[in-house]
């Protein structure tokens, strides 16, 4: 059995998976791509995947897409070290939490990530040079992203990203009140996929996370990073540039 | 054990539930909502549900929300009907597909159904009801899209809706047109979860989803329709007012 994953690193949707192989020991072929020379739209990278986001993880030649699902798919084909509650109801409660996550905190931290982006990476870019790289991102909603991200969000759109950040961050304080981690006794996915969209919302909008304003999360989150796993996985990132 | 469940009849989210509920032939105790007379904003139903949502499923006191969650969570607790493909390769493709409905597909589709609603229910509603209506919609997002409904979308939103659609069924087309069932050669939560947010679409949008268009959907939705458990449930839909 060959498992290969195309990643960009340990950050956002792939650092998802990079932390579930690392916490299962799982050996797979490493294919990790530089984002910030977007790589994932290069020609010969869309042509695994035509959508041109990482991760991806292709197994024995078959290919899977989107990172909350490659995760369950690899805890179902490792289970000796479980990263899905065994009782179904809690199961169900990861989900919920994954599927937040997918559908509207990852956005939200995606904007403000995007907006930073922007400014060191393509505001200052030359016209010519934008609109070629533009013309290679295979998605639509993505072109107008990038667009967005050159051109700066801008302050309405901003700040409806930033109320919906401290309604996560709410939803993270209060579920975090009633259980030790967020889908039950034990650490699951619904961790390791939040962790992965959220870990640097305390450095991309400190008002919204912090020892005060949400000291469960912060708890929470320095208890995620003190795992082996997430520690040796972090040490991968490169300095900032 | 008991199983009750809270729904607004087959449409939408609620279909998903009533379809697998049928297929696995699971008795349950039966709450419908009449969402026409927004009883899923009532006081009663908003201590159940504080998000004011339908499907909501409760199991011996605990509750399950968000649909594609409760589909595999009935799922796992009846397999002897099963409905998620035993091969998890498969299995996570339907996973896929159920992501793709519920992160683009179903909003889509909604907005198109919204600015027909709207038409019905809310265009001609006196302000001062309208706004009483309003204030009782527990979550932000809701409440914008019922003002946009009353409102109308517009032409630039519906036009992008569109768009998005024609992506969608294009993907319906290409995935049909290698495997009998969304997911494989079994018919699936993928397929359920489909069906009950596009099987409206051929009256919605009817360029977008015809015989001529898109043969392999609309052969698949007459299949889907077909079956004796889809059927029993749309025999419950009340006739269009």
């Amino acid at each position: 059995m060959t498992l290969e994953l195309y990643h960009g690193g340990p950050g956002a949707n792939s650092l998802k998976v990079l932390l579930v192989m690392e916490e299962k020991k799982i050996p797979f072929v490493d294919h990790r791509l530089n984002l910030v020379k977007f790589e994932q739209h290069d020609p010969e990278f869309v042509k695994i995947n035509p959508r041109g986001q990482v991760p991806v993880l292709i197994h024995d030649g078959r290919q899977i897409t989107e990172s909350t699902v490659i995760c369950e798919y690899l805890d179902a084909l490792y289970p000796q070290v479980p990263l899905r509650p065994k009782d179904e109801y809690w199961r169900a409660q990861m989900r919920i939490w994954t599927k937040f996550v997918d559908e509207y905190f990852c956005w939200c931290v995606s904007t403000l990530g995007w907006e930073a982006l922007g400014k060191r990476f393509v505001r200052d870019m030359p016209e010519k040079e934008f609109e070629e790289y533009v013309a290679r991102v295979p998605l639509h909603e993505q072109k107008i992203k990038w667009r967005n991200a050159r051109n700066g969000f801008g302050e309405t759109v901003l700040s409806e990203e930033r109320r919906k950040i401290l309604f996560s961050v709410a939803k993270l304080e209060h579920d975090l009140g009633e259980r030790k981690w967020l889908a039950g006794d034990n650490y699951s996915l619904a961790d390791i996929c939040t962790y992965s969209i959220c870990f640097g919302v305390p450095f991309l909008y400190p008002e919204a996370m912090n020892d005060k304003a949400s000291p469960r999360s912060m708890a929470w989150l320095n208890a995620v990073s003190e795992r082996p796993a997430t520690k040796a996985v972090m040490a991968t990132r490169p300095p900032r540039q």
